[in-house]
């Protein structure tokens, strides 16, 4: 059993420093309950509701030279753990990127960047090229990708078919109306692309008011047949939630004695969805 | 504004005049209620826990020569509606097919044949090669897929890339067990379908214990932003639901003032998904 770990941690645009702290914390608590994977939100070292491109601009570092990322690593090392996060990177193009990075002990594994911005990102970020990075752990093979990438179908097939065991994935879920009685979408949305994968998902999610933007404060992890093995905690506060996930069981795929959801599909017949 | 109607219906295997009558029944009391369209699960002229091949051999029939069919179209007519309904195909290849039909006053408009067949379903059925039929109706546009078809992301995707504004879905959710206080994921599932493509989905499933198998119970509309207009059920019972759904909402895919569910995929991207 591998113990996983998601933060859902209060940040400020721009208060790098105490964002920086924030997330520490929650990696040292994390790690005091055994998390050998620690997922953080999206964008957790500069916050998300820029004023435009120069505020973020101003907030953004190089992947190479990001003291968020030397953060991570001396924290996985000190730590014993991995840690999955978004942050805000320069690259050496000189374009935004809304990165996020996957960083052991050693160093970084993977920086991924958002393929699929939302809303006035696409005013700010580039949005990356790469398919969502798996990354062999000495627990299991972790996927990345970040938030509005996993409304596209699409993007988690293509790392489970990389296979992810599980898909860390750090967000920043906006508050939208949800009806009384309902789990927000963004949630369901995650149990779904778990459970039609047969992968493990795990979600760090925002909270506390940013600039007027309130958050699902959705953080949960979902197991391989969908349903949620810590959270959701749809409230607005901090937390760590920490799961106990047997990542082996995203490796059989069968969910009935002929069926399997990955070989089942028909790839022959989906080629116009490329189109 | 258009009133959909899902029936939820005890049938049992075999017992094709009685079955045909609960259709009938429901189609007539969801009429009753201003239903322009009514979707009927899976299979049901036939019931579905067939001992084999041969025993879904003797209960089928050619659509070009389906009493069944014939009957949803004389209660198209009677009752100005438009039936979707599983039933058994004998192919005119001489091969059997999980098929469903949309069936309207003039007659038969759209025969689909499962692309994804659900465990012992591989034992009798040959699976259908077409993509999911795409109607135009007076009220809107009606895609038809089955059961197992809407795990199956790209599927559900190709019916909206070709315009869908609403999936009508004959199931048969064979009932797995849910954590307390869980939705089941069949329902999670098409919750998740609904809103990444933006279109709604009008699922109509089974009830009733058939030969050991029993069911979710899970008959839903959904709408284009993911939540349920009417049901689930999730109880073992009949029932005839309807909602009133603007299927024009399914036309608008914009989310945010710069995301569109659609426009946002990044397709030369997903091209290993269909490898």
């Amino acid at each position: 059993m591998t113990v996983v770990a998601v933060c859902q941690l209060g940040l400020a645009v721009g208060e790098v420093e105490s964002n920086r702290a924030a997330a520490a914390a929650a990696v040292v608590e994390a790690a005091g309950q055994g998390a050998e994977l620690v997922v953080l939100p999206e964008l957790c070292d500069s916050g998300y509701v820029f004023t435009g491109d120069a505020e973020a601009r101003k907030l953004a570092t190089p992947a190479a030279d990001s003291p968020t990322l030397h953060e991570w690593q001396a924290l996985a090392g000190g730590y014993h753990t991995t840690i999955a996060g978004g942050f805000c990177e320069l690259g050496e193009d000189g374009l935004l990127y809304n990165s996020a990075a996957l960083v052991g002990p050693g160093g970084v594994l993977a920086v991924y960047r958002k393929a699929h911005l939302w809303d006035a990102e696409k005013l700010v970020f580039t949005p990356g090229d790469a398919p969502p990075p798996v990354v062999d752990l000495p627990f299991g093979r972790a996927g990345l990708m970040i938030c509005y990438d996993l409304e596209f179908p699409e993007w988690v097939r293509l790392a489970a078919l990389a296979g992810a065991d599980l898909i860390a994935a750090p967000v920043n879920w906006p508050a939208m109306p949800v009806p009384v009685g309902e789990r927000p979408c963004d949630v369901v949305r995650v149990q779904a692309d778990a459970c039609v994968n047969g992968v493990f998902i795990a979600v760090a999610d925002r909270c506390r008011v940013e600039r007027g933007v309130s958050w699902v404060g959705g953080t949960v992890i979902v197991g391989p047949d969908g349903y949620p093995l810590a959270g959701p905690v749809t409230a607005d506060e901090p937390a760590v939630l920490v799961a106990s996930c047997e990542l082996a069981r995203a490796r059989n795929k069968q969910v009935s004695a002929h069926n399997d959801v990955l070989t089942d599909r028909r790839p022959q017949l989906y080629r116009q969805v490329t189109g």
